[in-house]
């Protein structure tokens, strides 16, 4: 059976911040069956998910230059993300027809993969599949795996997240909490500060962009320090932070959103405070954690279906809106974890 | 008992790197006992040790911001450093006349210590009295405590180590040898090259102001990466290093001496890298590993004694040149540790 595939390209390599016109929409024809004899799944894709890290995929590559850990995406070729999908054909024993998975796909109706060793299997659909892009999938796991094995949190230590309501960050703040941490998140807009502190129980959170001085806003939050910063913005947000650390704080790098549109990242000055302050920095990447998943999922689920820990999506309609989706997150218009919706189930 | 006690007091607050004229000599005249009643000890120092870190407490003081953990020193105050001195009377059941110590003293040829539990007694006296201030004092604890406990070495890892002839570097480099890792180290003159190849046995080192692109160089010198930075440089080295890490690899900060006479330290571009290659980038401080002085102090004699590892210091004569001998720290004038000789023993 043939049908059309619609899928959405890098149309060229993206300097600065992402532009929809930086992508395009585009068709060809699939055939929905896996080639005969390969181990190849088809996969026919339900959500998508919209991550800062794509950002740092669709640079020119430069000679010498540091090569994410993940395939850099080239003009031409279809995005790829990660998504929740549903197998409709499998030439893997480990997969069937109708099984659900979530892991790295394409930006487009139907993708075939060839190693569905990346895909994780959905064991649980009592819940909403979407969260497979979000609390139950990659930036569920990097949260988990990032306050629980990276930030070494004890009951009431001082915990601040940045870009606090989205994907990874209102998860790791609702952990902390659960732990007894005080925890502050900041965010772009009142709406996301309201969600912070009315809807995720964040003890205190604030706009950073209505603080003239980061430093002295997170002094004011923070009157004895801070003990775990996790670390999604990078740039001037990190040199503050680091000015406020208190003695043997934990700061865990996951991402640095700030950063990734800029050709030449921002200088942060006071990496001084380390050797002050004895602090440890780390940088994780949720993949070095995936034997962890399967202790995560149980955990969280029930968080989730007792009611301990909510999550908030950002859902968008069509795989045409996915570009639109995926520039918000740098201008900050997403609330919430951005999800694209291809089909539904 | 009444004595003239020549003493090296800070002038004014210094502004850039340290000059000569920003200390001054000056004398009093002291009893050489204690109070009466008193805990306190008093010191014949002996050997004075200029350490890079002295530079950070002669800043002017700024509201708000960071205090270094030692006590700053105030313009028309003796400047205070660790040093190896003789107890010449004692108020404290735990120290008595003739004891050789070492710890933080002044700079000055005798000095009423009233806390006199901050100090070391030192045992073996076997080894040159001015090694406490190097290899088996402050500096030899923070390269034991940096490499072993901060670095997580293991055996045939790459480790790079930048300042690496002074006090601190060099003991790193032997112990990390003396583990099997492959070990280059930089330094600022061909004579520092050229001892860290012969004399310490690195496996390679470079003269940092001949690189054009500190990064090409130490690509040359890694062509499969660092697993181990033991930094004591900061700023443009730093950069160079991180996009040089390995995949896991480990920042031991101990210093950056580069960056302690600036008002403004200078920005560091490349933290992205400590999440592409999952880097854990660590500051310490030598007192919060002094429960493993004795352990220290055994293996390392020992090391000494087999001839294992060897120490350099560049030794000046006499108080009144001590400020020549801290300022030529900043300009890399010294070979090896420096110390300066108050009075033989």
């Amino acid at each position: 059976m043939e049908v059309t595939n619609k899928r959405i390209l890098l149309k060229d390599y993206v300097l600065g911040p992402p532009k929809e016109s930086d992508m395009v929409a585009s068709s060809e024809t699939v055939r929905l069956e896996v080639p005969v004899g390969s181990k190849a799944v088809l996969l026919k894709n339900l959500y998508l998910s919209c991550d800062p890290y794509l950002r740092t995929l669709m640079n020119r590559p430069v000679e010498g230059q540091e090569v994410p850990y993940f395939t850099p995406i080239n003009p031409g070729s279809v995005i790829t993300g990660f998504g929740v999908a549903k197998v409709v054909d499998s030439g893997h024993p480990d997969f069937k027809v109708g099984d659900y998975v979530w892991g790295l796909t394409g930006w487009e109706e139907f993708t075939l993969i060839s190693n569905p060793e990346t895909l994780f299997k959905i064991k649980y659909t009592d819940v909403p599949l979407s969260y497979y892009t979000g609390i139950l999938g990659m930036p569920g796991m990097t949260a988990y795996a990032g306050f629980y094995e990276i930030c070494s949190p004890k009951k009431g230590e001082y915990v601040y997240i940045s870009a606090a309501s989205g994907a990874v960050g209102q998860i790791v703040g609702q952990y902390a909490k659960l732990l007894g941490c005080y925890v502050v998140g900041s965010a772009g807009s009142n709406e996301k500060v309201n969600l912070l502190k009315t809807k995720f129980g964040f003890n205190e959170a604030f706009n950073y962009k209505e603080e003239h001085d980061l430093a002295v806003a997170l002094k004011r939050h923070f009157p004895e320090g801070i003990d775990i910063y996790f670390e999604n913005v990078g740039g001037a947000m990190l040199d503050a932070v680091l000015l406020n650390m208190r003695d043997h704080g934990r700061i865990a790098v996951c991402g640095m959103i700030s950063q990734y549109s800029l050709e030449k990242h921002e200088g942060v000055h006071n990496l001084i405070c380390l050797i002050t302050k004895r602090v440890r920095m780390q940088g994780f990447a949720v993949f070095d954690h995936y034997h962890k998943y399967d202790e995560f999922v149980e955990t969280t689920r029930e968080y989730i279906k007792e009611g301990k820990i909510v999550y908030v999506e950002d859902v968008v309609e069509g795989l045409e809106n996915a570009p639109a989706a995926l520039v918000g997150l740098f201008t900050g218009r997403n609330v919430g974890k951005q999800v694209v919706v291809i089909a539904q189930e």
